[in-house]
């Protein structure tokens, strides 16, 4: 028999009990000893959880008891969590967290710490998506090109709703909201942090690479409006948010962005609150993996699959983790303004002879070859401009949106979206 | 270091050698020692096979070598390959394969034989698609509700083509051919048993089921024609060989065949010769795999997989596998009558008055309710009677379909399809 204290028994917390107790033979079978979900953290004991284990108030009860086998981290947060995690792995107790948080700050120190103990996290990352036992084990043969991933449920819920229903994003995030799908503050998925901190943690366990989320480009899904969808549509292309890690010689690239994406491409199929992960080898190809990101029971199978795995396997550490096997292999970090892609820009312009060759002539002038050129008029004298380019570096598409916002004709800062195709 | 055997020096095993020597620093990393491809065996010595290791055509002389750890085996067939595991498991090698066939008739026996030494087969289902990890580690904390997959990349290959070219089956499989997408001899791949044989052990996995080939409904993709296509836009579906295993209480259903799959799943959407899983469990919902289901690379990497993890771990035999560790749950496989779904059924029959009116009284006279019908002339005397029904048990609509071309007005038996909605 394992013993298992879950630190915080919200939605994935009660799953996760839910889960162990009801599904407790088939788990038994496939783990080979019962795992016992035993004791339960809660700030507010007086709020009934409808769980059947004893509760405690005390973190500090809860992993320094000697009969705790396993401690599960679902509370939250980054600092607090991390003091938890420390502790858990110093008292000798392997640790299973779902916190990408945490991860995307301390994945490589709390490794470090585990040293032989368990140390495990496969609802950091896609929910109940196996991507994280897929990219280490299963594609294990594999230099890792790319990744790009639909990550953050919510966003990807609103933009399909803006495709779907043809609404603004006020709208569309006003639903979410009254939904469900978006929480009040809802700054962390649609501002592309949530998809970060999980790009984070891949990109680890492909790359060995060791950023924070300060580190990388994020950029959210605000701004984004009904024109670039028209635009998307009649170009066949869908807007997605990507966490994407791309490998190109020595360096890395990490960016969440939105992109446009060839409708034929599998990721741009995955639509509505769901993730999916696509994962490019040297030798397998593209594999994909889809399923709900979010969502207690749905993160509660990651957390148990890693309690079956680590009882099963009745294994000390993991020989991979954050455990930077690759540093000989010396792949850093590509600098944002060098990363190169394709390029979507939308600008407000007061429609009027020359107001194109001023933007194209900015374009000329830094070396950005234009592919397409689609004018709307959106008003009597006001005209968007939808641009596509061919490939270009980060540091020239910036320079080229500062010139053009300067230009008298244009009347608000250009919007622009990368065009990601394989 | 651990020396590896390959028995089989085809595509695969080609593959299998080269990625070991190139990625050979990166595998190193993620297994912990080197895996060093040591000998191969080949039937005939004097073709060049390109391989930079030891070549013979002995068997034995593979198997029986003390310095070897574990026998890849690639040399297909059933019988001669099982003579071949079971020498090398009773050696003390650990065992890795990539035959399918060989899984869907000696599984169980392999497994048994296998005890503690490490028996893997992630390259025997679905190719670089790493699902069998998937399936028993990733989603182990669930009841598995069912899996649908597109399992043959050849048959896919096919119809894919048949909706977007508008061509009939035999020109389509002719390009095929040509293309080097289908055999010669293509019957394994389009008569459905491939991906029996994969089904087979995938519900091995999720129910511990121990059937043979022999025991389940495989129908394959002969006998559908643009009508069908036709149909299936119309109604919004896609058509897909399928292998479905569905548990209903105590029992399993396990079947192959083609099916109408409504656009908006997942499943509907893999097209071209690639391969993809649905599983839903009772707690994550649905998951979905996709990737190259075939190829030597691809198969390869899924190979290589399951060398790092036997390695990494340094593990004896995985405590799930083959063992049908969930007997206790007494699931039965259910007879292929009893099995129950939904169903499209094409009758070609003279253009006069009364016909509908016969064939609709056999269908009401079996209990089977008729949801949709549609007429299409394809001559002046002769129409295509296009039905689906609602949910009817198979026998009914066996003994609809006899019944039906018994009429005096139908020019040949029944073509059917079942419509598979989740």
């Amino acid at each position: 028999m394992v013993r298992v204290a879950i630190i915080g028994v919200g939605t994935v917390g009660k799953s996760v009990i839910d889960i162990l107790q009801k599904n407790r033979e088939i788990i038994t079978a496939r783990a080979g000893k019962e795992i016992v979900p035993t004791i339960g953290v809660v700030r507010d004991l007086s709020k009934d959880r409808g769980v059947d284990i004893q509760l405690t108030s005390s973190v500090e009860e809860a992993i320094n008891r000697d009969d705790i086998d396993i401690v599960v981290e679902l509370m939250g947060g980054v600092e607090e969590a991390y003091k938890v995690v420390k502790q858990a792995l110093e008292n000798g107790k392997g640790v299973v967290t779902a916190n990408k948080a945490l991860l995307a700050y301390h994945r490589y120190e709390l490794q470090e710490i585990a040293g032989d103990l368990p140390f495990e996290y496969e609802a950091s990352v896609a929910g109940g998506i196996p991507i994280i036992t897929a990219l280490r084990d299963g594609l294990g043969a594999n230099h890792i090109q790319s990744i790009k991933g639909i990550l953050n449920g919510t966003s990807n819920f609103i933009l399909t709703n803006m495709i779907e229903k043809g609404e603004e994003f006020s709208k569309v995030l006003k639903e979410a909201q009254e939904l469900g799908y978006a929480e009040a503050d809802p700054t962390f998925d649609i501002g592309g942090f949530d998809a970060g901190h999980k790009l984070l943690i891949l990109a680890s366990i492909a790359y060995g690479i060791d950023a924070k989320p300060e580190d990388i480009l994020i950029e959210g899904i605000e701004g984004i409006s009904q024109a670039d969808i028209q635009f998307a549509k009649e170009f066949g292309y869908k807007i997605k948010l990507l966490g994407i890690a791309k490998r190109d010689n020595d360096e890395v690239e990490l960016r969440v962005h939105l992109a446009l994406i060839p409708n034929s491409e599998m990721v741009s199929k995955i639509d509505g609150a769901m993730n999916g992960i696509s994962v490019i080898g040297d030798r397998v190809g593209e594999t994909l993996y889809y399923g709900a990101g979010a969502g207690g029971d749905a993160t509660a199978s990651a957390v148990i699959a890693n309690l079956i795995d680590i009882v099963r396997h009745d294994k000390k550490a993991p020989m991979l983790g954050f455990k930077k096997p690759l540093e000989n292999c010396k792949l850093r970090l590509k600098p944002k303004e060098e990363i190169e892609t394709r390029y979507y820009i939308r600008v407000e312009v007061e429609d009027r002879a020359g107001v194109l060759a001023e933007i194209s002539r900015i374009f000329g002038e830094l070396g950005i070859s234009i592919e397409t050129v689609l004018q709307k008029n959106i008003d009597r004298d006001i005209a968007h401009l939808l641009l596509s380019t061919h490939k270009t570096k980060e540091k020239y598409i910036l320079s080229a949106i500062e010139r053009i916002e300067n230009l008298p004709s244009v009347r608000e800062k250009p919007y622009m979206i990368r065009i990601e195709k394989s």
